[in-house]
């Protein structure tokens, strides 16, 4: 017999946007500050104030999560670097080619844009606007994502026999490339997503093909 | 002698942001409107009312120009690819080998990223952002862009003797990675900016070397 594990929490409250909560979690106001954004409202336009409305509670409390609103768009950042590293990972390392490869991990970046991750378009439209912190923690997530990218290009090229020309600029360019085109994606209609995908796909094989001719000279 | 050619126009007005001007060009809008634009302030934030002020015109004066705030956004970022290309095809004509072609045109680029060109950053900084008709005129330069570079690319290969796989599919790759760069580039401190070109010219040539090497397959 199957056992609900969903308990009505102590401090329920069923009008959580005009109530306001005894307690609040960061979490809470992470989910809140989301539900605020989209296409046309930025990150960056976020107040205290609003978040703690949407949320529920004080403006006085938000600061018991937070230190300022800044705070709260660089966790945001945080979540969305990832979230999108474990998905396209693990595509990555599903994937038994290195053609396969490509496609699979480039699909799944794609199908994770679509999927109207509200934290991932955050992450690809506001990476050149916004506070100083918040476009710091922008470039935090694109270089983690180099750095697991650089490793499994080195380990697939030495199963494969060959060489790349400096690993880490392959990674950056790949990485910088797919979001670039990931944030034009957005705003496309999905009916272009297929041909999308075939462009990314081809643009990464022209990198790595170019990096083993420049390995090999 | 010299005689100067700045003559006092009969309409002149020093105090030009306060009181109201009989009659106002489309350049003097978008003037006002690059002047109120920054690095945390957005086109897509401007409204028609504060640009009218700023131009020091009526409100109801701007529709003789333009049919609303996003048209003139829209003219905003024409201006800026029109003046990029300008820019970075010159480069390009200038250089005289391929090795200096790809270096000569990145460091054109980058340099006018910091020549604080306000056009140029507001294209960079905001092509995923604000309304649809703005985000099309960004896509719309960018394919400019990329057009003029197909057709220099299979030009400069054939010379070389080489072919290039998918000529446009390189221009893309190439437009999209040094755009994203780019918009990197101007919250970086200008010391940054040989170690970027360095990359960036790196990652093109590899580019050009896969899309070589993918053509003799």
């Amino acid at each position: 017999m199957l056992v609900s594990v969903t308990q009505p929490s102590i401090a329920a409250d069923d009008d959580s946007t005009s109530a306001r909560k005894a307690a609040i979690s960061r979490d809470d106001l992470l989910a809140a500050a989301l539900r605020l954004i989209g296409p046309h409202r930025s990150v960056s336009s976020l107040s205290l104030r609003e978040v703690a409305r949407e949320a529920g509670i004080a403006p006085n409390s938000f600061y018991r999560q937070f230190r300022d609103i800044d705070e709260l768009a660089v966790a945001l950042i945080d979540l969305a670097g990832q979230s999108l590293r474990k998905i396209v990972g693990a595509a990555r390392r599903r994937a038994a080619t290195s053609h396969s490869i490509v496609r699979d991990s480039v699909t799944a970046f794609m199908e994770q844009v679509r999927a109207d991750d509200k934290l991932l378009h955050v992450l690809l439209r506001e990476g050149t606007v916004g506070s100083h912190a918040f476009q710091q923690a922008v470039d935090r997530e694109l270089t983690f994502f180099e750095e697991e990218l650089r490793i499994d290009l080195v380990r697939l090229s030495a199963a494969e026999g060959a060489t790349l020309r400096d690993p880490a600029l392959v990674a950056k360019a790949i990485t910088r490339l797919v979001f670039a085109m990931g944030a034009t994606a957005m705003d496309s209609p999905p009916e272009k997503d297929a041909e999308l995908i075939r462009q990314l796909s081809q643009m990464v094989r022209m990198i790595l093909a170019g990096a083993q001719a420049m390995a090999r000279e």
